[in-house]
């Protein structure tokens, strides 16, 4: 479990009173117009490039910490806050700022037979809490996804990007207070360790919604211990089926773009199903490709035998296991298995997805539609790459996050996801009979 | 606490078992044209009113039994299950029949820059569950949305209406079957006594909505110990206050109608803030006709001076306390304060309210603005009673209950908020770049 289930004495209490705090001041954010929001975020994304040199020491030190402490070459990666990269994250900022404001939007209206006037519109959620791994540059996304959408948003980052985190909250937190803001309305419990992200998770009418980002152990815990609405977000076990119809003209290019393009996100390809009647003519070749590009193949046995037997240079390949199956490999690993038909395919989908994103690559319309409306997933594709999920591919401009719950959101969670609805009645003195 | 935290052995599994049969069966719900749904809609509603005579012999042993145990005359009344019920319930059905079918609705569709043509549509949830109090009409209006919506429920009703339901449950389920489908659809939990409510709560991965209804204890249990996502229904600390710009002519039969015309309600006013420039005026003529209406008062010390001071026959009065603020008495009972601004009431409301509904009295244009945007309810009604928060009032035709919560549904929850969407890309062999 990556946090206990009780915080020390007074951290509740601490991040209570910021939670709180954060509620007050998001009160006036709430009512601020759009060119107020969009006027701060555009001063906040200068501010983060004028005050590069300062966030990029702090990210030297953690960086040279987690240099010591062994960190792996791809999560230094992910931990590196230079100028280019602080640059490139202020520009997700002025987009962010480009966007249309979701507040105040009506989601229905009408006139009741009594002669009231009922509208439903878009309001602020109010505080939300984010438990989120050591990526600096999620901390800019964040704070400028919620300060645009009217919220609060109390921050739990990774450890090991504390000082990056720290000095890039205090650029942000200057250009709120210089804009007549709290800076509580962007603030981190970074300082109480994980018995801060243990409090949120606790904070039932303090924070009106957690966000857990990370690790699969991670979101577990915070999904399981929460008395705060959660949303789950990113574990993506995601399956390609190709169907005895295919295009493998279109399924080879498909399956290596969503299987190597990036290997560590949620969207990659971490399972292939095949049909029977193709996967004598695909399976060498698809294996071919993927060895290429050095991934390794967890294969069940009628695969395991059609590929071995293809005789390819360098292949890497192993039984898959159950486990396999249920595996995010977030690795150039693959899980690869022959299916005699659509709906078997579709069985072990809902069977071991995670409810982020399965594709088909079929021509035949009848098992488009079937596939398309019995996969219980956030995202289907048809005949297209499952990195396509992604709040900005999606034209929603940005993302919080890619939900694979069926509550409140679902994919990915853009501005309008970061809202809740209000129901607003114009009377002039009905009362019910 | 109302429930256990872990159901006795076996329960858990026999839970989730119905609750995967359930799913399985749902998934030929879902794609049930809409025609097919109103079909078995209007014969379970035939068959219900068919069946009286059976539902009516269960529904009098639960009333024998509830009358030997003590059950007070209101809640023997919401438990009986009569002819002339049971007919009006299937009228509820028949009229769920005649409502817009949510699955399939399009939400947002776009053609991406890249050529995919994508599309959210409105799909089932899944699998719901539902623990609710002893009210046997509910079994029939939670089924029959949930099955227009293509939804399965598991259902735990309340104890003391275990026969009703059961007679009531066979009758729709010999429906289903009629119809093709798996009477699991409809299944209820209540043979494992309140280790079904526990073992619902546990079974995240199988249920995927837990909706609970009932009094604060059930529904604080419910909400701090599930680990499926839950959907908070019904407390309502409703507030009403009216301003100094209000027309008292309105104020006083909207609060008589919001306070006495059903007391036991959700939706009932419970507190009344009154502006002091108008208190003097206003509050001898509201204590004088709720005291007619046999409502007792809980007044903070200006308002009590002041209905002491206007000798009103019969008066009830007892100084209110810090309890009496944060009360839903779902009864002839009312809490009374003067505030001396706008922003007291709304700091008040804030402080104290369960997020259901509240309304202003007021002709002040910049009040009523500042009234519906700083409150943070579901609900907010201007010059209007506080009753009309009602799926059926608001034109969505039936609710399965109100949320008081921000996630997924906010305020009454009709048939569109028991679904959840989903994203389709259709490409033509799209790879990201």
């Amino acid at each position: 479990m990556a946090e206990q289930n009780s915080p020390a004495d007074g951290v509740f209490d601490a991040v209570c009173a910021m939670a709180d705090r954060a509620a007050h001041a998001q009160q006036s954010l709430a009512g601020a117009n759009t060119d107020v929001k969009n006027a701060l975020l555009l001063d906040i994304a200068d501010a983060l490039v004028a005050g590069s040199e300062v966030i990029e020491r702090a990210n030297a030190e953690d960086m040279d910490e987690a240099r010591e402490s062994g960190m792996s070459q791809g999560l230094l990666d992910r931990l590196r806050f230079d100028a280019s990269r602080i640059a490139a994250t202020a520009d997700g900022v002025r987009n962010v700022a480009t966007l249309p404001d979701p507040v105040g939007e009506m989601v229905r209206g009408r006139n009741l037979p009594n002669g009231m006037r009922l509208n439903q519109i878009r309001v602020p959620i109010g505080v939300i809490g984010m438990i989120y791994e050591a990526r600096p540059n999620v901390t800019v996304d964040v704070a400028s996804l919620c300060l645009k959408s009217g919220n609060a948003v109390l921050l739990r980052g990774g450890h090991a990007a504390r000082r990056t985190n720290e000095a890039t909250l205090a650029v942000i937190g200057d250009v709120l207070s210089a804009h007549g803001f709290d800076p509580a309305l962007v603030a981190s419990v970074d300082r109480f360790g994980r018995d801060g992200a243990t409090a949120m998770m606790q904070a039932r009418g303090h924070i009106d919604l957690l966000v857990p980002r990370g690790g699969a152990g991670l979101i577990r815990a915070v999904v399981e211990n929460s008395k705060v609405p959660v949303i789950e977000t990113g574990a993506g076990n995601v399956h390609i089926y190709v169907d005895e119809s295919g295009d493998l003209g279109k399924a080879l290019p498909i399956i290596i773009n969503a299987k190597t393009q990036r290997v560590g996100v949620c969207n990659a390809a971490e399972k292939l199903l095949v049909h029977a009647s193709v996967a004598e003519e695909f399976l060498p070749v698809v294996a071919h490709a993927l060895t290429e590009h050095g991934v390794k193949l967890h294969a069940d046995e009628a695969a395991l035998s059609i590929i071995v037997n293809a005789g390819i240079d360098g292949l890497d390949i192993e039984p898959a296991t159950k486990e396999d199956w249920a595996t995010e490999y977030l690795d150039y690993e693959m899980g690869i298995k022959v299916v005699n038909s659509l709906d078997e395919a579709i069985d072990h989908i809902n069977a071991y997805s995670t409810g982020h994103t399965e594709a088909i690559i079929s021509e035949d319309y009848s098992h488009i539609e079937r596939f398309t409306s019995r996969i219980d997933s956030a995202v289907v594709m048809v005949n297209a790459s499952t990195r396509f999920t992604d709040g900005g591919m999606f034209g929603l401009g940005a993302e919080l996050g890619i939900s694979t719950q069926k509550m409140h959101a679902r994919g990915p969670m853009g501005l309008e996801e970061l809202t809740t609805t209000k129901w607003i009645g114009y009377g002039t003195g009905q009362v019910r009979a």
